[in-house]
């Protein structure tokens, strides 16, 4: 394996603390010996679910976005609460965002969202044998959400022709593909 | 269409100004005509590029990334730069960390990293007919990488099943699929 250098933590301070970003700044030790400051963000981790029907249509949700400004359609995701699992967060957003429960919840992968600034996981589940809940739980307060119903073929096309703009919704339709049949 | 409701701003202060993060705390106004708060994360836009040999080989590269302690596998990347535009700062990225020049580029996507908090776009770029340059242009100060090549399939594995674990790599592999030959 090629040798890249672990970089030794040499002084680490909290600079901002919010409701859900904290930021440090780290100095670290470069591999010249040189120190070097860098800030990098701490958020919780995210789930991300790919929801399939019987009818192999794909669940996604249209929602407004504070950091870009726009309304933008995406698979139903989430932050992960304290001391919550991943699955129970991802049964959790499913219900919470659109009126179904899964009867199967497969995990698919694990990445990070940015790892040279953020501290962030995003895990992909998929979720299957779907029924809709009699007495769905309120939504977030601040949440304001369509759930939208598409074949995944349409969802697949938006995807790969730039109308779905979300990086976490294009990943896990592309890491879904092989489930559903076109 | 569904009628998600575009949210007004009423409020914009900076929290925070950094190197390459500014930190906003939006006030806007809820669906409900309730004011609620978000903290919004500006950083710079981001290209990530797809870098593919005469021999169906991709090239990589490895490096420590401090937001998460961890050296990762990962195709070249980095931030536009004020002024620069996004396939000038492919090709720049493309020669400082892997010593190689593109006689095509072609773009791929274009999708927000976490649009509910922040600003970030990530443009995907194909290269090919790879050159080597003679007199490389020296890499940023502060990184710490080592170029590795791969055939298409290894890195497509290695990014399905879970060894490759930064989310940008995983999903420039799947994009760009298509363009190999297995």
């Amino acid at each position: 394996m090629p040798k890249v250098t672990k970089e030794k933590i040499l002084k680490s301070e909290v600079l901002f603390k919010g409701k859900d970003l904290n930021l440090h700044r780290l100095t670290v030790e470069l591999a010249s010996g040189k120190p070097f400051e860098a800030d990098i963000a701490e958020r919780p981790d995210e789930v991300i679910i790919v929801p399939q029907t019987s009818e192999n249509k794909v669940i996604l949700v249209e929602q407004f976005r504070r950091g870009v400004g726009e309304t933008l359609l995406e698979l139903p995701s989430g932050k992960i609460e304290k001391g919550e699992s991943a699955a129970t967060a991802a049964r959790r957003e499913l219900e919470e965002e659109t009126g179904y429960r899964a009867g199967k919840l497969e995990e698919l992968a694990k990445v990070f969202v940015s790892p040279s600034w953020t501290t962030i996981k995003r895990i992909f589940f998929s979720a299957k044998e779907l029924t809709p809940i009699s007495n769905p739980k309120p939504r977030d307060l601040d949440e304001n959400i369509e759930v939208v119903e598409i074949s995944f073929k349409e969802a697949l096309d938006k995807a790969i022709y730039g109308e779905i703009q979300d990086a976490a919704t294009v990943l896990g339709l592309l890491l879904t593909q092989r489930f559903f049949t076109s």
